[in-house]
């Protein structure tokens, strides 16, 4: 850590802030130059408040040199995190892949689809229960009800669900669900992070709208903080400029997190990019560059217009979906 | 609302999803053209799911003409809403200054803080109690103590107080709360706004770090579709490629949402910017531009270094801003 | 098109706009509701002037429906383009791979790496000689010497070579070289473009720094007014708000242009990312999803620390991912 | 600056680097740290080659601490430069008000407008003759017609005239334009920027599309160091995610520009919006900040439909903006 120190300031000034930083067990080195006096902190700087030290008066600047996040960084902790979602793994070379509807909207509906795309070689079942809507005015799911006809869905394929939690207060409502997501919308409600640390359960923790991975990241390290190691980062995308795809899916953050983190990383192409024909490339993609797994909406009812979602793909374009990935999947091992 | 139609779909297609919106009480225009057909629906298009309609198989874009937001519009409410905060009032004419600490510290911190905002002009006490941080090993605020402190500092000063809540199962402790503020980074957490709606509290509702202004409007009606109407929109600046200040201050925001609804509108420069230097030009902006209130840091500790925010004024520097801003009001008011 | 008409226009003033749009050949369609009135105009609406149109005083906003592009839309060119880069093609099924150093620095360097990229199987030899930077005080480039360099490798080696353009009064200089680079800093240069449209040569144009797909096809629009079709488009990342990546790749921009136009898509995943380790899995990623091609900086020499570029590979390196990239086009190819 | 030294470096190393970077006239600071050295550079870095020092095999990363600019920066030049136009000081003081039609249309318009834009104390003449538009289709100016009336107008009224130049090779045409603009799009058109910087004209430096204020300012610092510091700053809005307003006007670059250079900034509030309406406004926020001037649409053909421009205001709107303004100047003088 860098504290760039104001111009003007005294000796007696600078000592007293070395001997304050000192005492929290930070070694500190000093730079003087004409225009810039620098101070360099070296230690365990995690725990340093960045807001607090940019508040000295007599420091201009605070820049982190090395990482906020702890528990989640790869330098104290090399190997791959693998998680286990009831008996599927993710990550350490171990592949998953998540399917299924992005709302549930019927018993019938996600049972078929999740018997085609257990058929297909999808490995755990999504469907969303609760739905964070823009519009007070728009669907906001089946709710739990919704979690009921998941959990049917379990006990009919075998296969674990994975569906959305959008308030600590429900979390016993979600016993039952194999790994709980957190939306992009809710990658910085540090109320829910904190409650789900304290649980035992797999979370999915969703990239925010416009976060960095260093948010991201510390974003699991609140989960982590409480005791929840078990966490999986899902790219899905995020907010640029372009229109032609809903979000801009950030397949560069695979191989960076990677680096930076131990944790598992799968990517969600159907929602970054809003376009079924996309889903096919973005999938094949997220696979060449290292994920550990897929993401992706499938819905069987091509027939009912009403249904047919621009960014999902039928239990046919799934399948052919799951063939291309196994293949590029075996460049990537080689 | 416009539907694109996508090429080569029969006109029996056209005509079953024209009978489905007819049924929906919207009436639908058809303009055929060699390379596109455009479907016009006039009516209440608020309550149509954008999402649904686009996922319809015949259906390539649909873009909304009007407005989505109803309670917030000002086309359905000409008149500027005025909501009265314990006696103060903001919107319509009536212009508030919220000022005090980033975060409660001590009883004697406060209350200092409290006495020399309100003998500046201050209208309102502002101080953080739940501290939402990036970082899980930064410091999180006094919480319920600091709910206390808040409280003594109303008592000796008769000033109502503003604070930031979190978390819905927290509203109990913010039963003296005046003024409950929604941070940035909870702007979309739908399931806490809801909560809000059934309440009567007055709302500070901050724009989220990278939301557009039809985005933070959609959140206001969410409390307002709960029946709650007492709703402060504050502009804190939103996150742009600028580095030199922490956020960029959307004034542009400030007579646009005016023209778009009917709520107050308050700035809060402190926060935007990161700098204290900045604070007081952009309160002048602010206030310049039709601004209903400020929100803005002031600390009263310049000596001890360690609290000498970057961004807080003293409250010395604050009687100094007042003095401006109420100048440029009047040029304002002419 | 679609022009949404304000509130309280009279119907004099609508039919004059009517008689005017019919007048430049676009049929005219009127939806009127309550709230508003929308007019559809169906034609060739590419030569209407968006902001001429939302400056009339009756008009609210205009919203395209169809692309503002016209020679770059595959809707009006249904087939692949390729270009024939002095007999290396690329679009269409042919992939070639642009290789090379950042800089030019000296005749041994260019004609070591040259010869070292045509063993492993690149196809065309890239070196910047006119380098845009930042800062006046950074290294230019070699500039017309450099030019001098690239030629005699070209001489020793046959491969064709690509360097980037910054002025048109330079165009006499690259006669010889085979495709010219549109830096990203000159994608909206309209004087420069147009300059290009008025030559033969193959142009690679690199997407701006915060541009739209929409921008960029217009701006190759600008070169094909002009008369000149030899475009390739290269993805080379966006500003976003990320750090640990210099700037985003957005390779969904790949198979969403292939949809829009038919120009072919090539990808520069050393530039975009800006860090070495991360060149391999997002060339091959850029593959798995369907580029034309690739533009990778490779250096020669990893001993002289100097010049161990950050984000290039060596020529092992390079190697290493030809052979990659060639699997995963086998499955692409299936 | 600061250099992060990767892990696992030998100490021969860090000292060959040391004395390399010490025989460029800097002095160099070692802390090293268990798990980061730190390498603190000190004395006049601005010519350091950031880049170069990043490709160097054992360094990770590169912060600069001071800023890379200096022909522009406050620290070397602490009193405000006042630039003259013909007469017209801008800066240090001194106010000025750029005004007139976004394009030269005929003879009559423009000496009209001018005379106007006089009459309510407007002190430069605006107008575009070469206009950059996105589309080649679109009207791309009168260009060198509408220079000549530019200055028959300026012969009429006797005020400089100020307008955007596209083409370094057009600048024989541009001789008796009294301030040169740059645009937005050309902010990073390095070649231009050089080649103002040999002439000796007044130049007006409009931001980049998403640039920040460091780019900005080195993109001042290209036409400085060619010896032209004749450079107003003209701020005009910047992209975001916003959609109501056509860019987001950063005000709080007003003040801070000022802090960091000495250089006149003035504001585009009419281009920035797009929306006539916010123009009033924000040019009375603008001032409220601190701006030496503004920039401002002004149409004089409010009856012909066709050209009543959504951002530009009539004439007696414009006097209504200048009266307001005034008097926020006095406030701020004060």
């Amino acid at each position: 850590m860098i504290a760039i120190i104001k111009q003007g300031v005294t000796d007696a000034q600078i000592e007293n802030l070395t001997h304050w930083l000192e005492s929290q067990n930070l070694s500190v080195h000093l730079s003087k130059g004409e225009y810039t006096t620098i101070m360099g902190l070296v230690g365990d700087t995690s725990a340093v408040d960045i807001e607090l030290l940019e508040n000295l008066e007599i420091v201009e600047k605070v820049k982190r040199i090395s990482e906020p996040f702890k528990s989640a960084n790869r330098k104290f902790h090399p190997n791959d995190t693998i998680v286990d979602v009831s008996g599927v793994k993710i990550g350490g070379g171990n592949f998953a892949v998540i399917a299924g509807p992005c709302s549930v909207e019927s018993e019938e509906q996600i049972i078929e689809v999740a018997k085609r795309v257990k058929e297909s070689g999808g490995t755990l079942l999504r469907g969303g229960a609760f739905k964070p809507r823009t519009s007070p005015y728009d669907f906001q799911g089946l709710q739990a009800d919704g979690l009921e006809l998941l959990k049917i869905a379990k006990q009919e394929t075998g296969m674990p669900i994975v569906t959305e939690i959008m308030n600590a207060n429900h979390l016993s409502l979600f016993e039952d669900v194999d790994l709980i997501q957190v939306g992009a919308r809710n990658m910085q409600n540090f109320e829910l992070l904190k409650e789900l640390g304290k649980t035992n359960k797999p979370i999915l923790l969703k990239r925010g709208l416009a976060n960095t991975m260093k948010e991201w990241l510390m974003s699991a390290e609140y989960i982590m903080a409480g005791g929840n190691e078990n966490i999986i980062l899902c790219e899905r995308g995020i907010r640029t400029f372009e229109t032609y795809t809903r979000n801009t899916l950030d397949l560069s953050a695979v191989p960076m997190l990677k680096e930076l983190s131990h944790l598992p990383v799968v990517v969600d192409p159907s929602h970054a990019c809003g376009v079924s024909k996309l889903v096919k490339p973005m999938a094949m993609s997220a696979v060449a560059c290292g994920a550990d797994g897929l993401m992706i909406e499938v819905h069987n009812n091509p027939k009912k217009a009403l249904c047919d979602g621009a960014q999902s793909l039928t239990p046919d374009e799934f399948d052919d979906v799951m063939r291309r990935v196994t293949k590029i999947m075996e460049v990537v091992k080689e």
